[in-house]
């Protein structure tokens, strides 16, 4: 019973957050008979504090079905650069020492990190400086380079194919283009797998810049087919194509993105304007983040939890766990940082969307 | 098999269209050797063509789960004032004689239109000028007189009330306010059953025009008790108090609402404005109106359907089928449209709000 | 801060007992400044203990959507009948002067009773014997007199139409006949809307004692028009036609219905018998009564709970709350409990039904 | 427009037909141009007819979230083995010659075969005899060694996952044993994965038999650590440990499983036995194999059909496709079918159930 581990969950909601708490508090107390303790609010609850509540049994009891995480995120960040109010002004300072200082008056061995690629560099370097830390990876947007694929990803997936199965019906009945804008910060991977999953007709994603011309066409074909209706989906990231990246974003920006509210609305006033057709947006926004995890993403929460007791009864420091193929395993948390896990334009999904008949904006 | 029907859909996608066709089509052919045809695309498929299909058993088997019309809905649809492209302008002339004429070439003995206020009252008018109409009110907003609901209502009260749940858990792991704006045109009903439902806390309807000091205030509270977020929810059709409704509606088109992209962004600038908390707007758009029907929205469109054919078998021609409490009764059409059906400030789902502590703008 | 009430819930699992809880609670506090303590496992935590706890607005806080109820409910039951334990017999005692004594001992000045029959049927007694009572209506069933509808109902119904959406697929694939055993004790109404809502073809209710030849028959009519498997929902309390009620009990008996495990198998085993096709059982049980209650459930619930605090207010003792139309109303509790509310057989549903082709045993 | 390939679906329903269908039709006439030809209900349609319909790009239209297949599936099943009435018996004859001849007669140059082990069987033994097949697997049970998973496994594991989230509110509300007999013939993935998933506190699979006074005490520990109810989930191919193989089969036949209804009912009258505690039993059924496919199934079902077409395109024949990792491959057909992929009771998952305090039967 001597020993003490922590836990925070860092970065945006994401549904399997409960199921990785519920996991390392029943792998570390059950079979351990380990004390874990919640940091709350992220990083934020070892700055100012720190606040902390007691993670038995009972407070994980019923919280696997549940979205969001019982001990709060983060919503100041990053202790190296932390926002601070001076005289009317917000400076940026490193208070890491705070932090060090704080988690050593909890009387932890190790501490559970868990987060996305922010909260991981976080908990790399502090690592560093001291703090044993194991990480566990954590995205909707399933752009971590580490993992095969990260919990959440699952349950945001299913939540647009089921936005994508209620517009078809309303796309059909009017003859209408939908424009819907997905979530995926950098990354394709929402907008593709539900838009396969979704009969979307056209999708939108970063890694394939699009020639808007190309997207008109392929609806046009479609029309001339008989289809009097077509399901664009759009990612956040996407943009259309232009020369090299600066300029495209700023080709982007002349065209008025931002003043008329994301790429949806961008894409859907364009094929407004090269087709007669009535189009409408909806970009999903936050309901893709929310609600309850897909039995995927539960369990998957729940090994990488267990797994995190794992790692720190090996002394596993400075490492995250990772799916790979069938096993959860784990990895330096440097090398799992950094750079993105993207969509590979010639990869065998792409060519799948290609098969099927999907436009992919070249 | 002598006598023949018509049925057509018109206005907005409504889940439950497909279930008062299958209705009609059933209770026609099965019990009665009917035929029954279905006009494509609403009034549309009487201004061109007749465009037409045969509609029998076989057309209808599964669709009662579907969402959508399987025979579309109108696009251009007034033939009153119908949109006609002359020397590159659209001119609105009245096509109502040709209706008639598609219409007896058809060789049907009466028409079903299912529709909204806007399909109703031309089904009546073509009532007058001797085309056998019965009516069946549809809209997802419930705003409709003649009916104590409608169906697809129950529907879209449902996914906003899903949406809600998920976005509870952003909200509460980040203590934000999420402000989620909702349908319903000019009444309220969606918003203030969902937020109902949905544990918003603070609800906005078009019957109740808000103060946003107060909503200011009410969300203020609610943190000083512990409760560090909140979920807004606004009416599409809602708008902040300031003198007649002419005044209002120029107040917030100065305050920026259009600019903005409606009424929830509105909100939620003030809200950031009045604190200093994060805040994020979901525009549900048309998931709202697509999708598989509840059971409820099922059953009343098929009771709506055998209803109507109920009607035409006792020529009761200038009426529409409702609901009045468990019975589904008949009235005249020119009764039931044209004035709203409008939340009850006074009434009882709004003091059930207010005593469940939910802030209704006031 | 002064008044006291007490709340407690009896009988099977009904979705919409935590709205219930979180009404009384909301309402009694926000609005009234009044305590409230929630009795744990129905009268069994009156008649030992008292066991009580605190609910306060942190306890009832993200309940709404939550299946269940957090204050338990009874397993042994009526305090009038208490089975106990006595030289390893088990004896009924009344222990109602232990459950007034203990109620006093609470300092509350009044009880929320929510249950069914059963459950209303003690409160009833208790309030003539000076506990001040009001009652809360529940049921899935649907078949209490007092209200238009229980809570519970419409979330039942809607699991059965996703099972049976489910099934059809199945059946259709398989060209099977799928019987589906549903709840609704001796009420038909579970069978009867979701046998609605869900495409069913045949629909067996209590009311209707049906003959497993025209069942047959109806299925082989459907072969012949190219239909080739059927979907047949037979609620709990069906049986088949054969005389007066108990030699229709005892002819089921004989007919194995018991030695099968339910009417279900019984009804599959018939028509296997008088046609040759596959066919298949599938009894839903439990899950009709679990999970996140509907937004309809929810509504009614938190009302009934908001209503119970009013009630309590004007001293309407031995009164409980219903729906009748729009309104929540109060009706005495003795006038609602006792007698059934059952499906009309020549009412509007069942003729709905039968013009859409359903066969209703008969 | 030269070259014709015909599919047929064999063996139980499974979410993700429709997808493979669908994937295939697509991926077969836009890129390439052919005809595509469906045979009705597996091999029954080649063995008389042969039965078939045109699979043009309108016949696959929005079948992809349907559940089901579009073209049947077989009844009676083998064609070497197939069963004919004779003089009022049914004998066993080898019709694989003419299933051979009107394959023949259709003009196509392969056939898709979409099923299970013994569909792929079939399918390997025609392609001997000298039709060209590339094969496709399917079961819900995910129970093929020669792929990572199956289409229609993760939707069978949501349903069941839903159904065990319903049922804990029950259980919890009655401190009830609840017992959960699930599909998944002799392998044990559906009630492994959906028992982590749903928070199974028991879940007993064929690959351990297990021990019922094990399975007892478990739950009489957290009924010490004050968990009054328990969820047991149980494959229905589990059995009670009692040494070899077919000693433990009679045991359980001796037992009374069989005169019981199933190993659910005799886990459960165990546990009623061993301990004083209500029990109920749910037999999930047909349920969990029909309904909308999710969107893992539908991407993989599409992905399978996809590359189906390539494999006949680089005739490929007597393979089937599988996943392995992230990749859809092809593997031959012989070394996929005859033994199966079971859950490794020393596995990753196994040890990840037993750290999270789940008793796995022994």
């Amino acid at each position: 019973m001597s020993k003490t581990i922590a836990i925070l969950t860092g970065g945006g909601d994401c549904p399997g957050l409960n199921a990785v708490i519920r996991g390392v508090v029943r792998a570390a107390t059950l079979e351990r008979g380990w004390r874990v303790i919640g940091i709350e609010d992220g990083f934020d609850g070892l700055v100012d504090g720190p606040r902390v509540r007691e993670l038995d049994l009972a407070a994980v009891r019923g919280i696997l079905p549940r979205g969001g995480t019982i001990i709060g995120t983060s919503n100041r960040g990053n202790p190296f650069q932390y926002p601070v109010m001076e005289a009317g002004e917000t400076r940026l300072i490193d208070v890491s020492r705070r932090v060090l200082d704080n988690f050593r008056k909890l009387g932890a061995e190790a501490l559970v990190a868990v987060g996305g690629d922010g909260t991981l560099k976080i908990a790399d370097r502090l690592n560093e400086l001291g703090l044993p830390v194991v990480g566990v990876p954590k995205t909707i947007d399933n752009d971590l380079r580490g993992t095969d694929v990260t919990f959440g990803y699952n349950t945001a997936v299913g939540i647009v194919t089921e936005a994508l199965d209620r517009l078809h019906t309303t796309a059909e009945s009017h003859q209408r283009v939908m424009v819907v804008e997905v979530m995926g910060r950098d990354a394709g991977w929402i907008a593709l797998e539900s838009g396969l999953a979704g009969s979307a007709d056209v999708i939108l994603i970063p890694e394939i810049p699009f020639q808007i011309d190309s997207v008109c066409q392929a609806i046009q074909r479609r029309r001339e087919r008989g289809n009097k209706f077509s399901i664009v989906v759009v990612a956040e990231g996407a943009f259309p194509l232009g020369g090299d990246k600066v300029v495209q974003k700023s080709a982007v920006e002349n065209a008025g993105i931002e003043r008329l509210g994301g790429i949806g609305h961008f894409v859907a006033r364009e094929i407004g304007r090269c087709l007669t057709m009535e189009t409408r947006v909806v970009v999903l926004g936050h309901v893709q983040r929310g609600g309850s995890p897909s039995p995927f993403d539960r369990i998957l929460g729940s090994r990488f939890g267990v797994k995190a007791v794992e790692l720190i009864e090996e002394r596993g420091f400075g490492k995250m766990v990772a799916l790979r193929g069938r096993d959860v395993v784990s990895v330096a948390i440097r090398d799992a940082v950094g750079s993105l896990n993207l969509v590979d334009p010639k990869g065998d999904l792409i060519r799948t969307a290609e098969e099927l008949g999907i436009m992919t904006g070249r």
